[in-house]
C-alpha cells in the first residue's frame, strides 16, 4: 500500500446544511444510491411521487438512450411501518442492464470534453472507468428519489410547486416564464416528456433530436425552472445565499455549465430603472410588478417565484468520429463512441435539476421556518 | 427575549472546505472583517499585494461612488514577527466615512430590487439596515483581502495567475478572452482601471458610464475571468466540482445573478460535434485544441485555462425616483436613492470575483495536493 | 404530512474531518451498513483485518450474547479489481437472526437506563424500536468495519499499532499500561478474547461475567487503549484538539459513559511537579521520562504513546425485574428483559474503541501530514 | 514561500452545527476573540451577566495568578441598537498587561507536559510562543463571552440552570451532586469563589492551595457541574450524542484531561440492577429515582438534571526547577517558570465548563426545539 497520497482528500460526497445528502456507487458497480439525513420523523413515504419523478429521468424512449436502466430501488434504512423514523434514511438502485464491455477503449482513449481524462489524472488510474463511474449521470437517481422527497414535503405542507421547461435546445426556442406563473401550468410542465411553453413545438423539437441523434451527434439545451409558493425570508447572505445553495447543487448534475437567475446573463445590457423590481401591494401581500430578479434579492427569497436557467453542455459521447490521444502510446487516436447515450441529456436531466431546486429550498427553509409560525 | 425564533439558523459566515473563511461586519457599523483559518504557518504577509487589490475594488474615482472608504485594516491574530503562525489569522476594517442618516429614509421604504425588503423580513426588523448593513458591498473588502493571500500562494509557489475584463457592459462589449492566455496578460488587466481586451474601448466606456451616471441610472455587466497555470485533477464530482465550489462563493458577492463555464449558455445551440474538446500531445503534455469546457471536464480541472463568466445585475440604487412601498401605511411611495453608489458595481467587483477563483482553487488544491508531490 | 417539526434537525449520521464517515441502519430493520468518504484511491483492500476485526465484536461466545449477528458484509460502492478507487466505500451489513417480538413488551414499557423513553419523546413514536433501532450496538459494526480500514492504513504505512486491556471489570482489576509499550504487546492483546496485561486473571474474570450472566444482572468496565507509533504534531487546538476529536467519536458507542487521557481524573491529586512529563533525548527523538500526559499535550501529539480510558456502563437490559412506566397507562409496571444481551458490553466493545481511535488519528493525520515530508 | 506543507490543514478554528463559533487570537498578541454565528435577531445583550461571567474567570485574587488580564471586550459586529441583528456577532479583547519577557526562555527550552514543544513540531516554528500564544487558557475568555450569551438564552426562555462546584482538588473533597439539585443552588454555587457543596470546607481549601502555592508548585482538580430544567429529547445518536457534544468542546478547554457523565468511571464496579435509573411518575412528568445516567441515555437527554464531572491536570507552569531540553543544543536543561500561573488551573476555569455546556446545549436544543412547540 503506497501512501504518497496522504494528506490529501478524495471526499466530496456529503452535502447540505440542515438535510444532509451522502452519494455514492457507479454506473457499473454493484449499484448507486445515497443516504438523507435530516428527515423528520412521521412523515408519509411518498412511493407514488418517486416513482413518477424517477420515470421523468428514465432513458428507453426513442429520443432517448436504448439503456434500459432499472430505477428500482430498496429502502435500507429510515422506513418503519411506511413512514420515516427520524434516522438516516439509505436507498439503493441495483445495476443491472451494463455493458461494461463498451468502455473498454475509453480506458486508453479519453472520450473529448468527457471526465474519462481528468479521473485518470485525479485517481491515478485506479478510479472505475466502466460507464463513467461515479462521472455517470446515473447517479443523478439518488439525487431525483431524494428530490422526490422534498418535492413531497414542499407541496403537501407549504404548496410549493415546482416545473421546468425548455427555453432552447439547439435551434428550437421556446419562450421564457411570465411573471405571473401559476402552480397548474408547472404541474402540467412536469407531465410533459419534452416540456416547452409555446404550443407546438414539441414536435418539430421532436424531429430535430431526431436528426441530431441520426447524424451520430448531440446537443446542448437551456432549462427554465420555477418555483411558486415560496415565503419571502430563505436564504442568508455571505455565504448561503439560494443562489449559492442551489448552484452549488445544480453544478452537480452531470453536464450543467451554465446558472442565472432571473434576467441573469440578460441584466449586462439593462438599466437599473429597466432592471429593479418596483414593490406594489398585490392584494394584502407585498409583491412586485416586474420579476427581474427571479424571486431573490440579496440571497434571499422576496416572496416572487423563483425563476432560474440551468446550461447544459451536448452529450460528449458521440458516435461522431472525434480526435483524442491513446494514453499509451501518446499518439493522436480516432475514437467513435459506441455505447448508447443521449442526444441531449438535458431532456432527462429536468427532474434532477428541479429535484435540487427542492432539496435546496428545504435544505434553506429548515433554516427560515421559525419566521413564519 | 422572545424565543418564537428557537429552532431557526441564522448562521450562514463561514465558508470553505481546507481553507474557512468566516465574515463579519456592517456597512455603517464599527467594521466589516473576517477570520482565515487554515494557512501553513511560514508564509510572508504579503501586504503589498493586498494594498493592490484593494486599491482596485476602492471606491473614489470620477466613474464610481464618492464615498471614501478607508480600506486600512489591522491584523489582529496570526501573524507573528510578519510571517503567518498556522493560527486563525483575524482582519478588520474600520468604518469612517458613514453618512447613516442617507439610510433613514430606507428604513421604511424598501429601495427596488435591493435587500432592505427581505432583511425586514427575515431579520424581523432587527437587521441593522444602514449603508445596507451585513448586504452591502462593503464586505468584500473582506474577500478581497482573503484573496490576495490565495492569490500570493497560488502565484508565488504555483505560477498560477488570474485576471479578468469587462466582457459586456450595457452597450459596450468586448471579445472574449482566445484558448490561449499568456500570464503577462492577464497581469496587465489587473492594472487596468476599466480592463477590456480589445483595444480602444475603455474611453467609450468611460463615456457610457458616465451618461449612465448623469441620468442618475445604473448598468448591468459580464466580466470574465481566466486563470492559467492550473495543474489538472483539481476538484470533486458529487458534490465539490470546481464549478459548485467556485459558483458558491461568486454567489456571496452583492449583485451577481449569473456564472457560467466555457462556453455557458452557448452550449445551448452547439452540437457535441462542434463543442467537443480533442485531446493532443501539447509537447510533452496533453492539451486540448479548443477549450469550450473553460478547463473543467467532470467537475475536475484538465489543465487548461479555467475561464468563467459572472453576471452582474445593474446597481439597484439609483437616484431616478422608483415606486416602492411604505412598510407601515403600506401605501405606494416613491423613492429617490440619494446616498453615492456606483452606475456600475461590476468594475469595483473584479478583484472580488478574482478573489472568490483564487479562494476556491486554493480550497480545492488543498485536497488535490498529493497528486503531484 | 404534519410538519409542526419543521425547522428541527434530525441529522447526525455523518462525522468526519478529512475522513467522512456516514452511518445508517437499524438493530432489526433490512441493515446496518456505513459510507466511508476520503480514501485514497489505490488502496489494497484489508480483507482479512476487517475479517479478524468482526469477529473480535461478534456475540456468540458462552459469556457473551447467544444472538448469531451475522457479520458479513457486501461492499456495494468504492472498490473496483480488488483496490479502493477515491470514491465513497459504501458497505451493508444484512440483518438475519432478529427476533423483533422480544421487544413488543418495550414499546410499551420503557427499560431504564436505555435510549427506549427518550427515543419515543424524541422520534415522536415513529422511530423503529426493534432491538433498539438505531440506538443498538449492532450499528458499531461499520465503526469496526471502517475502523479497520484505518487500522490497516496506520499500521502498513506507518507503523501505528492500537491496542486495548480491560483495565477494570467489576471487581476485576488488571495494571494500567507501564510508561513503554510495545507494539508486540499491543498486537498480542488484540489476540486475546478478554485481554488482560496482568497473568492469570483471565480465567478468575469469566468465573466473574458467569456468575453476573446467572443472576441475570450485568456489569460495567473500563477498557485502556494505547497507540504507539504516533509521531508528534497531530491535532489542533481550539477546536480539533486529539482529545476533542476521539471522543466526540467515543461517546457515540452505546454505553459509553466515560473517557480521561493519561493520568485524567488522577491528576485531581497530584501536583504539577509530579504531573509534568519531562523531556529527555531519547537517543536521537525527544521522549518525556513519564507519560502521564498520555502523548497529548495541548491537544497535540508529542511522539510518545497515545492512553486513554473509556469507561462503559454495565448493560442496561437485564433479566432482573426492574421498576419502570406503562407509557400508555403512566401505572407503574415491572419488566424482565428476555432476549439476549451481553453481561459486559466492554468485552465486545473493544474494537469499536480502537476504531474510533484508528479513524480519529486517520482523520486528524491526514491534516498533519506533511509536516514530516 | 515555500509550500511543502500545501495540502495540509491548519483549520480547526470553528466550532458547532447550529450555533458556530470561530476563535481567534494569541495569548501576547493583539487580541484574543471570536465570532458567534446563529444567534437569533431581537436578542437583548445580556451586559451584566456577560460581566459577571468574566469577573469569575479573571486573575487577580491572592489564590489565583497576579496577572491582571484586562477582560474589557469590543463588540465589533451584529449588534445594533442593544439587540442581536441575527448578523454574526464578532467580540474582541484586546491584551494590555502582558510580560513576554518571560517567555524567551520558553523558546528554546519547552516547559514539560506544556504546548511550547507540540506547537514548535506542529508550526515548524513559526507560532507565537508569547504567553502561550494560542494555547493559552486567555483564549477561553471568548468561551466564557460565548457561555454567557447561551446561559441567557437558556436561563430566559427555558429556565435552564447551570452550577458547579470543586468535587476534588488535590488532597480536598467534596461531595457529589445529589439526585434532587435546585436551581437555586445552583445559582449560589455560581456566586462563591471557590465552588464547594459541603460546608465550611472553602476555608481547608484556600489553606491548601497557598501551601502549594508557596513550594512553587501547582494542584490538578475535578469539577462537578449540573444542569437543571433541561428537556427530553435532546441530542442525537451517531454522531451528535450530548456527550460527544459536550466532550468535543470541553476538551477544548486547556487542562481538561477528564470527562465523565453520571456515574462514569464509578460505572465499572456496578451491576446493571444497580446501576439502572427506574422509571417513575413524578406527579405528571416522568422521572427517574436515581440519577446514575447523568440525565442522558441513549445519547439524548431523559429531562433529568445533566451531570458531569472534568478533570484538569495540575497546571504545567511551575516555579519549581524542572527537567527539560535546550532544543537548540539538545542538550539537559533545567527550568524554572518564573511569570505569574495559577496554582490551580480548574477554579478559574469553572466558567468556562459551564460554557461549554450551555453552548453544547443551546446548539443542540436548536435542533430539537420544535419538539415542545
Amino acid at each position: 500500500m503506497t501512501l504518497r497520497n496522504w494528506g490529501v482528500k478524495f471526499m466530496s460526497a456529503t452535502w447540505g446544511r440542515n438535510l444532509k445528502l451522502t452519494i455514492f456507487g457507479e454506473s457499473h458497480g454493484t449499484c448507486v444510491g445515497g443516504v438523507v439525513d435530516g428527515l423528520p420523523p412521521g412523515m408519509a413515504f411518498p412511493a407514488d411521487l418517486i416513482e413518477f419523478e424517477l420515470q421523468r429521468r428514465k432513458p428507453g424512449g426513442n429520443l432517448a438512450t436504448k439503456r434500459k436502466e432499472d430505477d428500482s430501488y430498496e429502502i435500507i434504512s429510515g422506513l418503519f411501518e411506511g413512514k420515516t423514523t427520524g434516522a438516516p434514511l439509505a436507498v439503493v438502485f441495483r445495476n443491472k442492464d451494463t455493458r461494461s464491455d463498451d468502455y473498454e477503449e475509453m480506458r486508453k482513449k479519453p472520450r473529448p470534453s468527457h471526465a474519462d481524462y481528468v479521473s485518470m489524472v485525479k485517481y491515478n488510474g485506479f478510479g472505475d472507468h466502466r460507464g463513467g463511474g461515479r462521472f455517470s449521470g446515473r447517479l443523478t437517481a439518488f439525487l431525483v428519489f431524494a428530490g422526490a422527497l422534498a418535492k413531497a414535503v414542499l407541496s403537501e405542507s407549504r404548496g410549493i410547486e415546482i416545473g421546468s421547461h425548455l427555453l432552447k435546445m439547439g435551434q428550437v426556442e421556446d419562450q421564457p416564464f411570465e411573471t405571473e406563473i401559476s402552480p397548474g401550468k408547472l404541474k402540467t410542465l412536469r407531465g410533459m416528456k419534452m416540456p416547452f411553453l409555446k404550443e407546438g413545438i414539441e414536435e418539430k423539437a421532436a424531429v430535430h433530436l431526431e436528426k441530431i441523434k441520426k447524424s451520430q451527434d448531440s446537443v446542448g439545451a437551456i432549462v427554465e425552472t420555477a418555483a411558486v409558493g415560496v415565503p419571502a425570508g430563505i436564504g442568508e447572505p455571505f455565504f448561503d445565499s439560494v443562489e449559492s445553495v442551489l448552484s452549488s447543487l445544480l453544478y452537480s448534475i452531470p453536464g450543467v455549465k451554465g446558472v442565472d437567475f432571473g434576467k441573469g446573463f440578460g441584466f449586462a445590457d439593462m438599466k437599473g430603472s429597466e432592471a429593479n423590481d418596483s414593490f406594489f401591494m398585490n392584494g394584502k401581500s407585498i409583491g412586485t410588478r416586474t420579476n427581474n430578479s427571479g424571486g431573490i434579492n440579496g440571497g434571499i427569497t422576496n416572496g416572487m417565484p423563483i425563476v432560474f436557467k440551468t446550461a447544459f453542455r451536448p452529450t460528449p459521447s458521440i458516435g461522431k468520429e472525434q480526435e483524442t490521444i491513446d494514453m499509451d502510446s501518446r499518439q493522436t487516436a480516432r475514437l467513435s463512441v459506441v455505447g448508447r447515450h443521449d442526444p441531449c441529456i438535458a431532456v432527462r436531466a429536468i427532474p434532477a435539476v428541479e429535484a435540487a431546486l427542492a432539496l435546496a429550498l428545504l435544505d434553506l427553509q429548515m433554516e427560515g421556518e421559525a419566521l413564519n409560525g
